[in-house]
């Protein structure tokens, strides 16, 4: 494989992964402030609980990928750690989308910036030992892997039909 | 990137493929052939009828990905051009059972003896001439978008707790 087509590898994995975000984006965009709070059906997640709970888990990359700290930590309390609860009071929700899009530009960015052996290194959730073992538990994994989450959520957001 | 890079990148790939189905197939399991005819959600697709919608996306991804013919077209009629519609007779239960599980296993045999330069290659949607221009609507592209779609369809299923 010559430089070209590792290149390629690694831009139709972004573009895929951008792909995605930007899907969700046109979702939440597309939703006022109070619509927001519309669960995506009968007794089941808001959509504001999906926003903050991507935003989060997105958010938990930086470290896991090696690329920093954590930028919204207090976001896992209420939107990871514990289930959907309409009685909570939730931070400003333009704090919110303001979070998830700075978050992913962010992440974009950085991952926009690795080198292909980069995409292959060990992430930190794996320890050296296990690593060894399992090289495919890389840093690619988790992007895929969260890719693959957002496509989840997305395909759950998409049963509430404006 | 060395053969051992080029290889990993394509392992964590297919691996990431792979899950997708596993969980998928998992779910399916899961239920007897009365309770596929049971919702996602209030008003929304059956379980039955993402379990035909799968199988016939999948079963196109081999004419699109130069593998071959389909192996079951005529679950379009019932799973990709139409909507849900209960009052429908469906093709027996066993059979979208066993089509689903020898489907993935074929695709998955086929993904699995390609070289690195073989998931760059042109999909057959895209023109030689468009495929100039935009390199990365290659193989990879379809297969990263098809675990995609599968990862949106199993958060719809989720959402129905048995």
């Amino acid at each position: 494989m010559d430089k070209i087509q590792q290149d390629l590898f690694i831009t139709t994995i972004l573009s895929n992964w951008e792909l995605a975000v930007k899907r969700a984006s046109k979702i939440f965009d597309g939703y006022s402030d109070e619509e927001l709070l519309l669960p995506i059906a009968p007794g089941k997640n808001r959509v504001v609980y999906l926003l903050g709970h991507l935003t989060a888990v997105h958010d938990r990359m930086l470290p896991v990928l090696g690329l920093g700290e954590r930028k919204y930590p207090q976001l896992d309390e209420l939107f990871v750690s514990n289930p959907d609860n309409p009685a909570t009071t939730l931070p400003p929700i333009a704090e919110l989308r303001s979070q998830w899009t700075t978050g992913n530009a962010l992440l974009t960015e950085k991952l926009s910036a690795w080198t292909p052996g980069e995409w292959l290194e060990r992430h930190t959730a794996v320890s050296a030992e296990d690593f060894a073992k399992e090289p495919h538990r890389n840093k690619l994994n988790i992007v895929l892997n969260r890719t693959g989450h957002l496509s989840y959520h997305l395909g759950q957001l998409a049963l509430l039909k404006k």
